[in-house]
């Protein structure tokens, strides 16, 4: 028999949409599509060219232009996270861009974080007095490194990556040229009849995975801050309480936060707040989706006016508009799944684009462009008015207000994170080194439907890390899901064990730290890159692993492809579409540990994925000569 | 029964293939794949994310994230269409920085075509007296608008392009920005989670065919002709005859000419010559596979030495292979097809590739670097004649030298034809105004082994088309097929009509010109606008049309697209994966009369296609004003 729906781990979402039967969502879809295409998900599948598509079986090993699994594989694979890098690499180059636009005087938005600034400005060794030349040159820097041709290399690599790492990629030659044309060149490579070479092209997806990292993730948080105030730790509430009727509530789904840099702050001033009150409500709030919304969570400290809280993830975003509280969706990036029409066609929503590859079929499309943000903040304000008074007595408003949590500890970044410690890391490292903490776990990335359901995985992985005193950083939507259920609030610590507990009791923390957005992947493993510069080893010693247990996205296999390259062991709980190629399985699962350090450690259940990561550590603990208790070491 | 071996029209070859019944080719391969996911074809399948692979059936008429057929099939079409641009845009990259770097003196190659360069330095407005800073300005102006944002507008397309479809883009909103990040962008779109809508992703479709067209092809063209010379039209000889087994003979596969412009000067020294004496070889040839054998003999009057002649398209090269007379294979580009590694490896023969996107799993990687070109030269000079000192006494010779044509045409180009009919193309339009030429049908592209065998359609539809008195215009594998099938000779003017055969035997041309790699189809629609100017009309008034009936590659499509945005008729023998989509299907075939002008036309039997267009025709001189001979038309 088919389920009718797919289940979550966090229990009071599905009593909500048990509530609503004849709400089509992705979770009652899920079923419908569990019947899965074999060639598929083994990425032995190749349509390419109009010979195809052909597909690989033992009678049949290679496609009519002889390319075999290996190939057709790698090929698939390395587009894929050429996609992904391309992704993130889009939100940096619009963040640059739009940081230039502030600093030249064009886009009319105040920068909240100069400390950040002056940072970067040191690091890149700009000189400028003025805070807005110092912006521009800044923002110049990353995008003539972006726009490089491919036969030159990006010269912040230089500065932004560890030492250890810098030498490994020039030995494997995987460091990155102009990232734009690097991805642009690995599309080329995968179309028909060009690379065979799955070795070559699995380097070149390492290559991607440090353009991702470094600029995609890494820089594109710094410009934020720069931009929009750097994380301060605070608490906020999370989940479908954070929605109030009362008012005019716009939800934002994508990653790129320096597009509303000045709508958020249009919309608490007294003359938008008017013009809500005109129209019946108290003002405007956004409610936080996807991973922009855990930006403004992580950044809460500068928005606790305009920002009601995050609501959920992307798997959450469908019920979210289904509360009925949600007036105007506005999608600057993913993840804005397509099923969200169907919800907002259903309760009335206005749906707006301002970024066209996040154009939605049934979106208007208002673009973006940082000279005309008055105009484009006017437009969307007017709008949200609009569908505000249009559909309000048209639908039913039915917020659960029991659903999530009042006391999510946010705000944690590699700053925030060392100056909680006391202005550095020791503290931190000497309970790792005493054993109270016995490693440290980045469990991140995204929220999937398939892996056990909507994160159960990730859910339960936390749970079994924590309970083995492994410290657990979060990041992207995994955090959202790890937010309303309860994980990132400090009584959380009740889950951990012993010893992970009395620390998280005596500083009042969760046994989960929340970073905030997928983006802030970047802030986890600048964390890892700063305890082993502590510690003086490379990151493959350091007893830290990563896991994105529910990766979704092309996206994911780009930072994926980070983690790797920095020489991190990366869990999943879901392959990719690899599983056909010999090769690519065994380089990634076998060979990498002799390559760049990092190892892909596929693993489909919950406490044997939590035993191999905790093997791990406790490995590398003893490698660096510190103690482990009795009970916790494998057998021999 | 599964049939044993595709098919081809070239009877020879399918001859030789049935001698060798060991031997594995594509043409053996193609049956045993012959059974197709429906699914696949239909473009309806999506793995862009972990909930994947989803496909659309009547049952589940959604993926989980809720993207429907319409927004999957555009998704996948726009991301093969981005490659395929990539493509031509990797080759027009490396062919401006080659003119480049050879201007600045770092490329030790003599320019052949200082006409074609002091042409496009008037066209660009670029001030030099100097012919090398005229080559380093003319090719900093093609690369500095392949590397602007997608935000600034490319500057050449205003000179590129024939006004009135300058308007009609403009009006459209296709006009191209930086033509690398309009690439990069369509892959973001059509990543997970991002955009739904079919509509702006075909209106970025026909954008990317923009800069396909008149960069990737068009200055491709053109600036090969300032480094290799311009094509001048001249007789050549063709198929498995040219190769002779008394010399070294190099195959070079690919589109990128100007990287073997140092190599095809070298390999014809006293020095090259003497080394391979010493071997026992009377000297190096290089034997033409794929396009760029294609642009050697379009070029022949410049190679007389070099080149052997060229002997075969894509799926012809394997078999060139096993004739045993090969011993080196130098990769460039596609279409590299992955089991020629297999039938290279069978021959001994030695695999080396220049540029990493055309990376072979067996091949050797010696990277392609303007400045380095003496010493990589010197490397393929002394692997060739290691390759042949160690196969040539293990492998069989068996070369077919009754395959092929001493007469067929070539050197045909926009300016070559103008200059042959007299300094402009009236008498061509005289011939069209009579009635002598019906109209003019480019049948151009690749060739596939799917559309009723390898070159069948291609050659069955030509005929068809030459026997109603329609010039065929030819660029791309298909004339490589169409030379191997006797249709490029003068002695095909007696397949034509009788008022064509009248006009080929006049001038002692075939009914098919032939312009050499698919790269020229920018040559045959530059032909076309040369046309569309001297009537005064624009191109969807011309009695002219396009047909690329055996499509095979993403760049093929991307060229196509071009078609489309040119506003001309274009068929296909096979659809792309797009069925699945009624609006884009609908939009393809019966909207873009009104948008562009353009039109897609799928049909599968030969006859019905030769129909279709020539209705067409009829119609537009109709239209002119034109008169039809009574038995053409078609009834009321």
């Amino acid at each position: 028999m088919v389920k009718e729906r797919c289940t979550s781990a966090d229990c009071r979402l599905c009593d909500f949409l048990d509530s609503k039967p004849d709400l089509e969502t992705s979770f009652n879809r899920e079923p419908k599509q569990s019947v899965k295409c074999g060639f598929g998900k083994k990425g032995v599948c190749c349509r390419l060219c109009s010979n195809g598509p052909c597909r690989i079986t033992p009678k049949s090993p290679r496609g009519v232009c002889g390319a075999d699994a290996d190939t057709i594989v790698s090929r698939n694979f390395l587009r894929n996270v050429a996609a992904g890098a391309a992704c993130y690499l889009h939100v940096v180059e619009n963040t640059a861009n739009n940081l230039r636009e502030a600093g030249l005087g064009n886009y009319a938005t105040e920068l909240k974080g100069l400390e950040m600034l002056d940072e970067l400005a040191e690091l890149f060794e700009v000189e400028a007095e003025d805070v807005n030349d110092k912006a521009v040159q800044v923002a110049e820097k990353v995008l003539a490194d972006l726009y490089k041709p491919r036969y030159q290399k990006m010269e912040l690599v230089e500065k932004l990556a560890y030492e250890p790492r810098l030498k490994k990629w020039k030995e494997l030659d995987i460091m990155p040229g102009g990232a734009k044309s690097e991805v642009f060149d690995a599309l080329v490579k995968t179309s028909t009849n060009l690379s065979s070479d799955p070795v070559d092209m699995l380097m070149h997806v390492l290559n991607l995975g440090i353009s991702t990292g470094l600029y995609g993730l890494h820089m594109t948080n710094l410009l934020n801050d720069v931009m929009l105030g750097e994380p301060e730790i605070t608490q906020d509430k999370v989940g479908f309480k954070v929605v109030d009727e009362d008012y005019i509530n716009i939800v934002i789904t994508g990653h790129q936060h320096t597009m509303i840099a000045h709508l958020q702050d249009a919309l608490v001033t007294k003359e938008a707040t008017k013009l809500a009150q005109e129209a019946g409500a108290k003002g405007f709030k956004i409610v936080g989706s996807t991973c922009v919304g855990q930006d403004l969570q992580l950044r809460g400290a500068h928005y606790k006016d305009v920002f009601a809280g995050h609501a959920g993830n992307n798997y959450t975003s469908e019920a979210l508009v289904a509360t009925g509280g949600i007036d105007l969706i506005v999608s600057e990036f993913n993840c804005t799944i397509p099923g969200l029409e169907l919800v907002a066609q259903e309760y009335d929503v206005k749906m707006i684009a301002i970024d066209d590859v996040a154009k939605k079929a049934s979106a208007e499309m208002i673009k973006f462009d940082p000279a005309k943000a008055p105009e484009i903040t006017d437009k969307l304000i007017k709008a949200a008015v609009e569908s505000y008074q249009n559909r309000r007595s048209q639908v039913e408003i039915d917020i659960p207000k029991d659903h999530g949590y009042d006391d999510v500890v946010t705000g944690v970044s590699e700053k925030s994170l060392r100056k909680f410690l006391g202005g550095n890391y020791k503290a931190l490292i000497d309970l790792i080194a005493s054993g109270k903490i016995k490693g440290v776990a980045a469990v991140v990335g995204c929220s999937n439907l398939t892996a056990k359901g909507h994160d159960v995985f990730s859910v339960g992985l936390t749970k079994e890390l924590i309970k083995r005193d492994i410290l657990v950083l979060s990041a992207g939507c995994t955090t959202g899901g790890l937010e309303n259920c309860g994980l990132v609030s400090p009584s959380a610590a009740s889950l951990a064990g012993d010893n992970l507990r009395e620390v998280c009791e005596e500083l009042g923390i969760p046994p989960v730290l929340n970073f905030g957005p997928c983006l802030s992947i970047g802030r986890v493993e600048q964390v890892a890159v700063e305890l082993a510069k502590a510690l003086d080893v490379d990151l493959p010693q350091l007893p830290a692993v990563l896991s994105a247990p529910q990766w979704l996205e092309e996206q994911a296999l780009a930072d994926g492809a980070f983690g790797l390259a920095l020489g991190l062991p990366l869990h999943l709980a879901l392959p990719p579409f690899v599983t056909g190629s010999e090769i690519i399985v065994d380089t990634l699962t076998k060979s990498l540990p002799e390559i760049t350090g990092g190892q892909l450690i596929i693993d489909t259940e919950i406490e044997s994925s939590a035993d191999k990561l905790e093997e791990i550590i406790l490995d590398r603990r003893t490698n660096l000569g510190l103690e482990n208790e009795d009970e916790c070491q494998r057998p021999a």
